[in-house]
């Protein structure tokens, strides 16, 4: 057997679902496991069967076949009270028809004591009979030592029997977890170098965040020999989060030289890590390790040079591995060098010192304005042109009127009413739209689909508002940023006013102008 | 001298200026420094003054006097072609009037090659002739060893003669930097053990996030005999960020047992981080170890019931020891434990099962609508006053008309006409603003502060926009957030709607409902 081989567990559906703000319905598990399964994820944890309506229904359905994950259901040992083959939770983790369940019991003396109210002896009692009772009903089981690092520092030697007992019932991998990711580096250690002495089978990891060391926890536990690790592939979790599954597989296998995944499939992990936030309805983490977007952004004027010569003077992987790119951003302690090398990418000027100096000092006033270009390069294009007057409008407002009125319509309660010039042509149109903003863009896309058909294709993505100077609270410029595509390319672009309205127009023509242009 | 006293360097205003979407004002730099101080930090590193006109202005203005901490300017060895008293930029370090002084220079003998194009001897001159300049001109000085451990790792013996040479031209503290943010604990301890061998000085660890292990870095330094840390309090920073203070200052002291900080300002930390993130204009990471919002916010249904039952069964520590709080949040899977503690705190319906039910399953039609109860407590109450006919309105929409147009005036673009009934008087009026949520907020103030005066001290502090649905682009849910205070309290309320207009009235009217029920 490879030594260096770890195997994956994904709980995002699991421990992920205890996030705040995170709710997912039965198709976004679908989605989520789908992902997972393509990526390469060794073992998805599907949810508690008996925890709620939409658990089960995933169980019940979940239909695609899986190319490399196998699916995992989660439950409690039995209750106190009960014997397995009468506890309703057991039943739901054996109807969940999965191949592997994971079983949690406490390791921990004192929650034994206080939290399950019975004796050490009957939580061991409890620990077996669930684990016997699955396998007798043909599972394979996973046992997920709560509490164990906690239970270790307290009571060492109860915390081994709750596991060693797991072990002899019949589990054939024993998740060691710091549930309440209280743990410090010294205590994961000497808890993973016990455990491992006790027992024979599979050791796992599984950390929490709520000291900010979830990953380096996790690696700290397979440099002592754990081989398989837990986490959630966007750390979402209850309270802090769980390990980053993003982070610990780049760690993994470019940094410790593990075998996690296929080097081909590390390059789409910045993919699926936004694929995921938008199927979990979080933001990417945009500072995040490897993945986020601002991981191998540069700004400080004398790193972006020394980048621009050499590329790993201020990277510590080359981006393209994990599929990231290097930016360059653009701000007052970029310098000239960043902004010659992104204005490179789209105009001829690199050898004109003025106009550079020109088109530096015209976004520097912009960006004291409250425009930020860092995340909005269509829009940058465009005001770069516009300065070097390379800029034809492709349209020109001559009015445009928004109106919304409370107590709503039943539909489309808001109403614009656009004049434009296109071609020389006037051309007046009106529609509805849910909001002012849907107006703004359904009307502007009937004025322009006539003279330009291939506006057809394009839709926006996404549409983002941040409020700039919050303490003027209500008065507020705000930014806009929006997102488009035509099924192809993706741009952004950025819009800022004290009125949300004129922010989104502003955001919104220079969208459609970047694709007319 | 205590063994276990740590000092701390904050570079929230050199290395967090590098983050991208980051840019400080001088008053935002002067309004930093003065909170850092006062929390108790050693050292504020304000810039380098030769980067930018802001961080010129920023020393010559700093004015305050100080409390706590001692200002830090910073920046490079003498550049190649001069001496120290002939470069712009050394001059405006002496320039800069500070008692200490961090000069960077290169430990990596790759970067002396092929970035600064120099010999390994002339780098080893340039640190040498700049530090016993700045000395001569009567500063103390801290040499940051740029690149250390990648220098270590790649040419031990150059790395430690670099810094050797620092010390010998009289450096009082020799800082080792993971510039690249791309080394694993085992070559930070190292690296570490190598350097307390070679010097005889002070050692601080500059450790960056690019593998997601700043923070277990630092404490690894530390372990290592470090007493010195760097970091910057929310984690900004060049690239993933720096070492997040607001996480290794509570490791260390309250797991770790270092003397960082008084008690009692730990207790603060959670405010101090908030208020830094207001000012830096950031997104307070709501997941972040100890000070995020989330840090103790429970949710899953078994793990509630512990924590309600006993606190530290899911809690690491006791949130009030870093100013936090615990919150029980409701969702499908939080159950009734949790939904009876939150109602509690308001409404005594503690016995009445039946009444909970209703409330829990009108709350779930809401959440299935977009709403979102975990960050508004304010529209939670009202929600729960509507389900259980205590609600009275302390006003009643009769109509609302909202208008923007395009050209902008030049002020108060838009209009908004409201017709309220008030205590069964009907009241017309209009007013202008910025933008129509800036003209609502005004007209609804103004029609009823007529009624109730009290209104005239409430004003909102933040207003967040969220797409919900953003593959419906334009036409998507949008949920509306607001934050409120009267001077004392402060209130969250959220409003849900496909038209952001109406999204921001439903959110401001529970708010000022908040206000005066």
């Amino acid at each position: 057997m490879n030594d260096r081989k770890i195997t994956i567990l994904d709980t995002t559906l699991r421990d992920g679902a205890q996030s705040e703000g995170v709710n997912f319905s039965v198709e976004d598990k679908r989605q989520i496991l789908k992902e997972l399964d393509e990526f390469g994820i060794d073992f998805v944890e599907g949810g508690n069967p008996s925890s709620g309506a939409s658990d089960r229904e995933f169980f019940k359905s979940k239909g695609t076949a899986l190319k490399n994950a196998k699916l995992v259901s989660f439950g409690s040992t039995v209750r106190k009270d009960l014997t397995p083959d009468k506890d309703e939770n057991v039943k739901a983790l054996i109807n969940a028809n999965t191949e592997i369940v994971t079983v949690f019991g406490k390791a921990s003396k004192s929650h034994v004591l206080k939290i399950l109210e019975v004796t050490e002896e009957k939580n061991l009692e409890m620990i077996k009979s669930t684990i016997e009772y699955l396998i007798k009903c043909g599972k394979r089981v996973f046992f997920d030592a709560e509490h164990y690092f906690d239970g270790y520092a307290e009571d060492k030697d109860y915390a081994l029997k709750c596991i060693k007992c797991a072990e002899r019932a019949g589990a054939e991998l024993i998740v060691l977890c710091d549930t309440n990711g209280g743990s410090m580096e010294e205590i994961i250690r000497s808890g993973v170098k016990s455990a491992e002495r006790a027992i024979n089978v599979g050791l796992g990891i599984h950390c929490h965040n709520d000291c900010g060391l979830a990953v380096s926890n996790t690696l700290a536990a397979v440099d002592e020999g754990v081989r398989h690790v837990q986490g959630t592939f966007t750390g979402i979790g209850e309270r802090c989060g769980n390990a980053n599954l993003a982070v610990i597989i780049p760690n993994l296998q470019l940094k410790l030289n593990y075998d996690v995944i296929s080097p081909d499939k590390l390059s789409d992990i910045k993919r699926v890590y936004n694929t995921l936030c938008e199927l979990i309805n979080t933001d990417a983490d945009k500072s995040l390790a490897y993945v986020g977007s601002r991981a191998f952004a540069h700004k400080a004027g004398m790193h972006t040079a020394a980048v621009i010569k050499n590329s790993n003077s201020f990277e510590h992987i080359n981006p393209e591995v994990v599929g990231n790119e290097r930016r360059i951003l653009i701000s007052e302690l970029s310098g000239k060098s960043a902004l010659r090398y992104k204005i490179n990418k789209y105009f001829n000027i690199d050898k004109d010192g003025e106009k550079l100096e020109l088109i530096l000092n015209e976004l520097k006033q912009k960006e004291y304005g409250g425009y930020e270009y860092e995340g909005a390069d269509a829009s940058l294009i465009l005001e770069v042109k516009r300065i070097l007057g390379l800029y034809k409008p492709s349209f020109k407002l001559i009015s445009l009127k928004c109106i919304t009125e409370q107590p709503r319509r039943i539909r489309n309660n808001a109403t614009a009413v656009l004049n434009l010039e296109v071609d020389g042509k006037e051309t007046i149109n009106a529609a509805d739209g849910e909001g002012p903003v849907h107006a703004l863009d359904r009307v502007l896309r009937r004025a322009l689909k006539k003279f330009y058909p291939s506006i057809e294709k394009v839709h926006l993505v996404d549409y983002k508002v941040r409020v700039l100077n919050s303490e003027a609270n209500t008065a507020a410029k705000v930014r806009v940023l929006i997102t488009t595509t035509d099924g192809e390319k993706v741009w952004n672009t950025v819009g800022v006013s004290r009125d949300v309205i004129e922010a989104s127009w502003l955001a919104l023509t220079d969208s459609f102008e970047f694709c007319l242009q």
